[in-house]
């Protein structure tokens, strides 16, 4: 039942084995030349000298041969084929194998015009090579046509899956080394066959390279029989074909013969599915239902030695084909002359002077074998080189009237999911929504409705909105839908990440290694701005009514506020209208990883759209409608960041005004939380003068804060009155639960708050322990009434803001709010104690 | 070449088949129970009333059929066979379906008393599920007998197999749901069965149970054909077996039969494949050099509809057997006299009054068919109770000598990995390393070549060590081998998992759900503390010469941080002898996350072995004899946490020392990092007078830190000097690298931190600006040296502490050190400018 690839029958001739063997040969040469020597005699014209070797042996020479290899005969293609391509490098470690082509092919010396493609060139590209203050040593962003390092290893299938989406011209050749696939992120991976439209994507060739070890270890892959092996792969839905070799007796040139023709087998099976798929196209565009006509895509297993060409031995232990080619097989180069003998004999072996002129060129012959459009050079792979903005439909045509503050309730993700959908329909093939099964759990079921779900497996009645061509990618992997989305927004398109606020650090990782790649990529020149990275996390933590603790976790914002300041942003709109304007303002960035945390259960309306605009540009400001300070210098700061948050802090101030009239209570709200950090430290800091006269410099604060109160602490740490927030969050207290039950479990509850002003307020608890304990008892009766009836009172889920007030539209120059310009005044000697 | 496991020809009789079909009525009318009704009228005497249903309905109906047939058959197997076993259940939001049968099997009620098996307690069952002060809706810590949640997907299978390593009686059922099957860590688990030693290990059986949908989409797995998936699976290794039902015109009756042949046959290859292994036990623990005698384990996939007996249709939607059953098929029951209605129906198409006597306990033949040991009641799932701490030898047989500070330099990890050789040959079954092919790069080599490498699948002449019976895991998934180890722990035995620092990160989200696992379980009285997780931390940031940036994250400190402080502990142990004591200290401590992080790089010996382990207990304490205070109150506090720090601000002092020797500075060295936390804080947080004692209230603090620097900012947050304390750490400045291009890139160098000391210490600067520029040249030199030569010059790399000093024993009373008992004077008016 398991379908296979068929190699060509085309055999190609002894001049096409010998152009591909040589090139070989020559990347093969590079690469060890960048792993040893310092680069003064890259040539070898003199003897090895021990001063030409490098002091510090560093990098990875067991993978490299094989990338070499298969470098080498995808070039054969692209440039027979005319193919626009791709080459993503899943064992990235193998860095010299990458550089050296990359370096033959001239795009090297394109990009770093000083590395020159001739001996003095060569000698640079071997000194940089994991040298102080050279390039790293993996297919980092400082290799031209990569868009994945590799460094940390599952995700090479994914993101090639992502480079290919929208783009049926391409083919991504995608290598997974045998290490990688025993990650849980690539095994994964493999199921992305299924969502790869025919007709309007491009095409991912898997090469699954099995040289059998990892650092000391055999790789469990590799171990499989080849017939394992096709059932394992074939069963997952694709049409594998194995490559093997060099056999007993067998020579390079026989494995360059059986690799060219399975490889071309592949790329025909390519062909042949993409013309059926789009000889057909305009009527394919159905849903999927009750049919099982699925291809079957083309993938390739090469087994070949770990560090194949590498010293056979070395003291008396195998290396070439063990684990001991790993990373450096002969040591103490320097220091050992009979190693260095075995060095230079092993350079030796590939005759550089049959490969190189006497002065470092490639000969004409390798030159003629660099494609019209080689993979180094391939623009997709400088994505925001090739990226446009998106088409972005007025969001304030989707806003929601709001009258006065808290008179309505809406939905925010189902508000916005509106204004995405026409986002999805208005850019039809540089936006995709991307999610773990969560979209329409996440209220944006809209976007559903407009594009439908991107689904090119066999097909069921029951199916909703499943399409090839559909725009929403949801598998319930986060591994997977954030590697597509990455690969996608590498090469310069847009999308949305949404997930579950808990479940998001699964990515963890990834988001470091996407954040280390915008870091890198800011500092070279000739790479262009990224779209940005954006989450948008909704079933948040403090509304996880089905599911309790284990779904309760607010900590990505912690992890994300770790990465560099120039990359990251964080956004709690409290609103559908501030969700509104904030998805608005990230979709237009670039080169950040912007978070933004919104809930999709029913909030209160706060502020109609042009404030909510101003506030959302402003990024914390004062609530005036909900402040009893009346413009003097308050009592107390009660502050909210996120939709609960700021649903229970006003809740608050409302028991506050109730009980304590005199009381003069400043409101504010802050979207941006970068906002809180300094000037100093951050892009969006503010500056302390506004901070100062938005938070004061020495009244209490109080503040409800979607996350752990920590990460304010720290954001805040070099501000005046950093000593006097007071912050109530998240403290790893779950439950099972109403939404008061769970604010309350966490102490961040309407009546603790407010116990909180009269505790922090200097001189209010003698007089009003009375009032305390009322707010205690309140809040009591509150719970108890959940354990009883299961949900909680009226006055507490139907509590609406019962002071009116009206929207005070602020001057556009004032960034800190009405508070802006105001000085700060210590007169605590003056304050009353109401 | 596929292998597949034959149903058994034993056929149920009809009385056998008809217990387990009222087995399974009984507890799916229990689980629709416990989502729908408040308990009051449990058994339905009356017609159902709107106030006997739950006002918000919460839990998912979808998986709860498939989960209570499964217990149903694995408990007849149980009890027929005598097994010990456990369930593990991956789709554990179907907790309503254990809870279920837990109680129908008494375990609940022995557990919780006043859940009665009877009508009251059926009725507090019901109320309690997933209600405010009840129990949460998943699998969670509070039913017995689960180890695994299963809120967050993907570990089923990894912690089901670390359950049975070592227990060689033991049967896991493991029920991996199709949604499940999707993620990352749940695909890469399937090669757990190649490290399975069928001698000496328990078994493993996966249900792979299909029931075609997520939340809202279909899932991948469930639209492979049965062919395929046998492929699939078959080719990774197991031997599979699929049953699906009910096919049209067929009853439950049917597909309990075919269940029953299936799950016989598994159990019957199970004990084939064990009694080969045991016959020949003891001439099998050779190196499986050569062989491919490899076992094909047997794996069942079961299809059966999404919530199967549920209703057909809901107002004209299919709902059984699609994605419309995940949740709650029927809603607005209070509200909808009609919606209430059909939920009566369907409860009453179970036929309660045939299950449960008038007093609702369950009639005599549901409790016959209680096994005599029950899956609900297996101790190991009270991993606490049935532990035994390990046989740890004396680690100060395996200090270094220390003559004097500095003097000798060891890798730590090395001398670590001969004590951790004698431990795991000590506790040959109930330890076990764990690492993603790291253990020999991490120095623990001596670890593998005591007790080897556990490795079941072929072997290869060149394989190092592997054989069944090895104790050190290593596969390249740092998901699988965190699952192992988390199933391992959660059963009562003990490890410690080695990775790479960055790349730890992959598992945050497990530690995650660990943390919260602790957490939960101290609280319940019934649970036994479980030994600690304990994670090696080795290649850390500041070493990766070989890999640079994208392997240079110390972030996953900042993330346990966020834990709860009663679970999470951190140390940074500065050279080999405090790595033993604090290896010592977490191997023996239980129910934390204890993260110790440590190079593997050669490093100074600053402590003799009695001192280290005084040190330690101290968790930070002032160094006398690096210090030049002399007793006094002193200039400045140089401190660090971490070994690449501890070298840099020794170096930085002896700069100081050298240059200002009139300069009053304290070196203070943290190994515990929480004892900088308020005690109020964290349970290892110091005393504010012992802190300020150490740390001054008011002098300047250089600290050099290993990880971000707002993390020690954070924790130190309520201290008097928190103002005080300039952190020099990690700032995502990656290079490539020599060890001092790394420390001066992220501004954590010698030269930098010294010159930090005169631009803190008041009125140094204006004296010493010219030694602030001696030593920013001093820095700029070598850099440049290492750009040139590719190396640190020698007086950085060679560099010694020159200024000798003994180790003054201290006082054990005194824990923060000679400075425990002094008075922090503010004395600043009458320090010394040098």
């Amino acid at each position: 039942m398991v379908v296979t690839t068929q190699a060509s029958t085309r055999q190609l001739d002894d001049a096409e084995v010998e152009g591909l063997d040589r090139w070989w040969r020559a990347a093969n040469y590079l690469a060890v030349g960048q792993i040893y020597l310092m680069g003064d005699d890259p040539l070898l014209t003199r003897p090895l000298a021990a001063a030409s070797t490098k002091p510090r042996l560093l990098g990875h020479w067991g993978t490299t041969p094989g990338l070499n290899l298969l470098w080498a005969h995808a070039s054969r293609c692209v440039r027979e084929r005319d193919l626009e391509a791709i080459f993503v490098t899943g064992p990235g470690h193998g860095g010299p194998a990458v550089v050296a082509s990359t370096w033959l092919e001239g795009t090297w010396t394109d990009v770093y015009p000083d590395v020159s493609r001739d001996a003095a060139g060569m000698g640079k590209l071997f000194r940089q090579f994991s040298f102080p203050g050279g390039i790293p040593s993996h297919v980092a962003a400082d290799v031209p046509g990569s868009i994945h390092e590799g460094g940390e290893l599952g995700y090479s299938l994914a993101h090639a899956h992502g480079a290919a989406f929208d783009d049926p011209g391409l083919v991504v050749f995608c290598v997974v080394g045998d290490g990688e696939a025993e990650t849980g992120p690539l095994a994964g991976s493999w199921q992305s066959v299924a969502f790869v439209d025919a007709a309007r994507d491009g095409a991912v060739l898997p090469v699954l390279h099995l040289n059998g070890w990892k650092i000391a270890n055999p790789t469990t892959v590799a171990r499989l029989s080849d017939d394992d092996l096709v059932a394992h792969l074939g069963g997952r839905g694709y049409a594998p074909v194995v490559v093997e070799g060099p056999h007993e007796g067998e020579t390079s040139a026989d494995v360059h013969r059986r690799l060219a023709a399975a490889l071309d087998g592949c790329l025909d099976g390519i062909a042949a599915i993409q013309a059926r798929a789009r000889g057909r196209a305009g009527d394919d565009d159905h849903e999927v239902v009750g049919t099982d006509d699925v291809p079957r895509w083309p993938l390739l297993v090469l087994r070949t030695p770990k560090g194949w060409t590498g010293p056979a031995e070395v003291d008396g232990e195998r290396v070439e084909g063990t684990w001991r080619a790993h990373q450096v097989p002969i040591s103490e180069v320097r220091g050992d002359d009979e190693n260095r003998r075995r060095l230079e004999e092993w350079m030796r072996s590939y005759r550089p002077e049959e490969l190189f002129d006497a002065d470092g060129r490639p000969q004409q012959d390798l030159l003629d074998l660099v494609p019209r459009r080689p993979m180094s050079a391939n623009p997709r792979t400088n994505g925001g080189s090739v990226s446009r903005p998106l088409r972005l439909a007025d969001f304030r045509d989707h806003a929601v009237e709001v009258r006065g503050p808290g008179e309505t309730m809406h939905s925010p993700t189902t508000v916005l999911g509106d204004w995405l959908a026409r986002v999805a329909v208005d850019n039809p093939t540089t936006f995709r929504l991307f999610g773990p099964d969560e979209v329409a759990s996440n209220r944006l079921q809209a976007v559903v409705e407009a594009v439908g779900r991107a689904w090119a497996g066999k097909g069921d009645p029951d199916d909703d909105r499943m399409r090839p061509s559909g725009r929403v990618m949801e598998v319930l992997s986060e591994h997977l839908v954030q590697g597509w989305l990455e690969g996608y927004l590498l090469t310069g398109r847009h999308g949305v990440l949404t997930s579950y606020e808990a479940f998001v650090h699964i990515v963890d990782s990834m988001l470091n290694q996407h954040a280390k790649w915008l870091k890198v990529t800011r500092q070279l020149p000739w790479r262009d701005p990224l779209p940005s990275l954006n989450y948008l996390l909704s079933s948040h933590v403090w509304r996880q009514d089905h599911n309790g603790f284990s779904h309760q976790d607010p900590g990505f914002l912690d992890h994300v506020a770790t990465k560099k300041a120039e990359i990251s942003r964080i956004y709690l709109p409290p609103d559908a209208n501030t969700l509104l304007s904030t998805m608005d303002h990230v979709l237009r960035s670039e080169h950040y990883v912007n978070v933004v945390v919104a809930g999709k259960q029913m909030v209160h309306d706060y502020l109609p759209v042009q404030e909510a605009v101003e506030h959302c540009a402003r990024g914390l400001g004062i609530w005036d409608w909900a402040s009893s300070d009346e413009g003097e210098e308050p009592d107390v700061v009660v502050a909210a960041a996120g939709d609960v948050p700021t649903l229970e802090a006003l809740a608050a101030v409302d028991l506050l005004r109730t009980h304590l009239p005199r009381l003069r209570v400043r409101f504010v709200n802050v979207v941006d939380l970068m906002r809180l950090q300094s000037a100093s430290e951050h892009p969006h800091g503010m500056p302390d003068a506004e901070f100062d006269a938005v938070f004061t410099r020495d009244r209490p604060v109080v503040m409800a804060f979607h996350g752990y109160p920590a990460l304010v602490h720290r954001l805040t740490y070099r501000r005046a009155n950093n000593g006097g927030f007071h912050v109530r969050g998240f403290v790893e207290e779950g439950t099972t639960t109403t939404p008061f039950d769970m604010v309350s479990a966490n102490d961040m509850d309407r009546f603790r708050l407010a116990a909180d002003v009269l505790e922090r307020v200097p001189g209010l608890l003698p007089r009003h322990a009375a009032l305390r304990q009322r707010l205690m008892d309140a809040r009591r009766r509150a719970r108890e009434h959940a354990y009883e009836h299961g949900e909680d009172p009226e006055e507490i889920s139907g509590w609406r803001w019962p002071h009116g007030g009206v929207h005070h539209a602020m001057p556009a120059g004032t960034p800190a709010g009405r508070g802006g310009g105001r000085p700060a005044v210590d007169d605590a000697g003056d304050r009353p104690t109401p």
